[in-house]
């Protein structure tokens, strides 16, 4: 079942009172009845002093299972503060990958100060992964996974699996190594489990397995994840010597993180790296400032072209009237086609080599949804009374309005894509702006002519 | 490695041969070194013989797992040109997820002719999973799951899992059932390997597993999943029956699902819900069309505040040029704010009862960023030469328009989800099209007030 009967609050309380009173009872039952990401939960919400006896009355592994679940700065409170002997048996039951990140995320100082309770040769493998450049495959990659060699029988594997199995963080494959380490295929463990005892893994070896190279942008890595359904994937480096391994959850985390870089693009800003409220006014400020600033220098221009046609607007005041709804019915138009170009582009589904296929389909619907609006824009001059000759102006150029913004906010992305510039940067703000300008030159263009001014 | 030596085109054109040539020896030769997935690219590009020729020449549960990855069409397709005992093999490999979209994918006659392919009680079971409501934990079950009684030792246990594991979807968590079939708990194959032969299950089960009713939100599912860091999501009835288990893979499928849909939906227009190409012209018109007129509509009364403000803008044309500029503006920061909260809200980090906490931060930023703003508008102003008094109209303008646009982007959101209506309704246009209205208000009363007019 969800936990949820007892809430939150209470079970927190319950909690802080137990720890209070060192009861280790009435604390095994909570432990146990809980899962460890509500665990963590509650942990970040207690005392300081409550955080290191929690963390001390359970047992390492489990103490691990929960402390990954919080902040690095947690994290280092908590190691710092608990006697050495426990700090090291907790940071060796860390999954490497986690180590790694929180290594990163502490000043040098407080790093090498915890680096000196790992074992020499596990303190090497965690300095080479620390090199590797964020988002990449190398920085998500862990080195707790399970390890055989080809000529090892069946029965040898799972003596192997139990012997090492408690440490690794997934246990549903077996990665095969030759005696220099490179990766040589794969066994999952149901194959292990259901094959003869006697079985060599060189007859069972899956040797096509889908690996990344260490450098790989962490997108592609979860997009690989996604399209073969696996639930890890093997880190190599030159030659395929096997790095670590990338587990699904931490894909997951990926897949989330770049879908919010993604919309938080589209709505013209830089994406937030943190969650919402972990960010100042001033980061906020900071993510925001430059595309708004860019967009008005853009924007600007549209005060130029209403400055040029001055005296038409004089002569046809009414005119005026609808240059927003004009300029709008532009911008959503744009919008909507921007978004789901950019999104097509961004899970594959459509490629620089599809410009014309989209340009053709989004030409047409640009001229269907152009004639509607154009219809409903005529209507809508003659409610506001401005009379018949103003009211085609309108919807005329209602209508090609809505072409245009089509057409460029077809062709864009993928130009965009094709010059290596992430196309989330057409944001919907963006392609608004380009629309608001060309819109006002159609519509006094249009006045012009069809008004005689 | 990650395929891709040889190009697609290539690998393509070998296979043609081979299928025509009836060469057994490269056929499988090529079928091994690939991946399901990308023979699944390959097959849906063949021509209709060769398509089941190359079902006919794999092994059923292969020749499965490659049809997986294809579309109903396809898949029926196939199952319906084969011979009815190769038919009814593969139907039987099939995992039930995957059966139960299919059939439901399919007019109910044919559908019905599937079904008599299956033996009687597991049609029953696929008749009861294409009753769960689309989108829902039910409908992305399948019952290819690993049970066990909870009085079974681990040896007895294992031997089962050699017994029933080749057709598991997942063989990582063994579900743990009494005597009616209600779930009591769950433990991972790796325990089970690394426990004593003769322990019972009853001693090793972890009670409190995290299922989900058959009737929630996939999404919820998803983010279960994601915050757990589980691989699998048992789903349950009333009472605790164990209906089937939901696969990471599925849910990752989901989460980019729902990633679309909001992506979408912030865009202004109705989430397409296939794949772009796979929509026609006349499909893009109807998802698109409906939020454009309610924008136009909405948009429709700055026709109105214009004309009540026809005669100050008659004595201050000048007025006039800085409208896009203004109006502008206020919808880009506003798109900012609003995206941002929206994916704040969609991935869990912000609540209404955040409500407070959100407008003080965004009302700073709003003051900071508006302030910003006011100083480039006054300085734009300038420089298209229309005296520092419409110059101060146009900055105090911008610099309230900014804080008024982050006010009501910060406050929408949170009340739409309040009132149970998907916040991602309101749109960067739609935001943009609320601030048009209200941020010429605030202009033209500035104006009056400044301009003495």
């Amino acid at each position: 079942m969800v936990t949820g009967t007892a809430t939150f609050q209470d079970q927190l309380t319950e909690l802080a009172h137990v720890l209070d009173d060192g009861d280790k009872q009435r604390f095994g039952d909570i432990v146990s009845r809980a899962q460890p990401y509500d665990l963590a939960r509650m942990l970040v919400e207690l005392t300081a002093d409550r955080q290191l006896k929690f963390i001390a009355m359970l047992p390492p592994p489990r103490a691990m299972e929960i402390l990954e679940y919080t902040d690095p700065e947690l994290q280092y409170y908590v190691l710092d503060h608990l006697d050495e002997q426990r700090t090291a048996q907790l940071l060796n039951e860390m999954s490497s990958d986690k180590v790694v990140d929180l290594l990163l995320a502490l000043h040098p100082h407080q790093a090498s100060r915890l680096m000196d309770y790992l074992p020499r040769d596990y303190r090497e493998t965690i300095s080479k992964l620390m090199d590797f450049e964020p988002e990449t495959a190398g920085s998500l990659a862990t080195v707790d996974y399970i390890a055989a060699r080809h000529l090892w029988t069946v029965e040898q594997t799972l003596e192997h699996v139990r012997k090492v199995g408690r440490d690794a963080e997934i246990v549903s494959y077996i990665y095969v190594l030759d005696m220099q380490g490179k990766l040589m295929g794969v066994v999952s463990l149901k194959e292990t489990i259901l094959a003869e005892p006697g079985t060599l893994l060189a007859h069972m070896i899956r040797e096509e397995v889908i690996s990344v190279p260490a450098d790989m942008h962490q997108q592609k890595v979860a997009d690989l994840l996604a399209k073969y359904d696996l639930v890890a994937i093997p880190v190599v480096a030159h030659d395929n010597y096997l790095i670590g391994i990338i587990t699904v959850d931490d894909l997951i985390d990926v897949i989330h993180e770049e879908a919010t870089e993604d919309i938080h693009k589209l709505g013209g800003s830089q994406p937030l790296e943190d969650p919402y409220f972990k960010n100042s006014v001033w980061g906020l400020f900071r993510k925001r400032i430059g595309w708004l600033l860019i967009l008005f220098v853009a924007e600007a221009y549209t005060g130029n072209v209403l400055r040029y046609y001055e005296s038409t607007l004089s002569e046809a005041i009414a005119l005026s009237f609808f240059i927003p709804l004009l300029i709008g019915t532009g911008g959503n138009a744009g919008t909507q086609t921007v978004t789901t170009l950019v999104r097509a582009m961004a899970v594959g589904e459509v490629k620089f080599s599809d410009i014309m296929k989209v340009l053709r389909k989004e030409l047409s619907t640009g001229v269907v949804i152009g004639a509607c609006m154009g219809l409903v824009a005529f209507v809508r001059a003659e409610l506001l009374g401005v009379g018949v000759q103003v009211g085609n102006v309108v919807a005329i150029t209602a209508v090609f309005i809505v072409i245009w913004a089509s057409i460029v906010s077809a062709i864009l992305p993928l130009i965009l894509h094709k010059l290596k510039v992430d196309p989330a940067v057409v944001s919907g703000p963006f392609i608004a702006t380009l629309v608001d300008g060309t819109g006002l030159i159609i519509y006094f263009t249009m006045a012009e002519i069809m008004l005689d001014l």
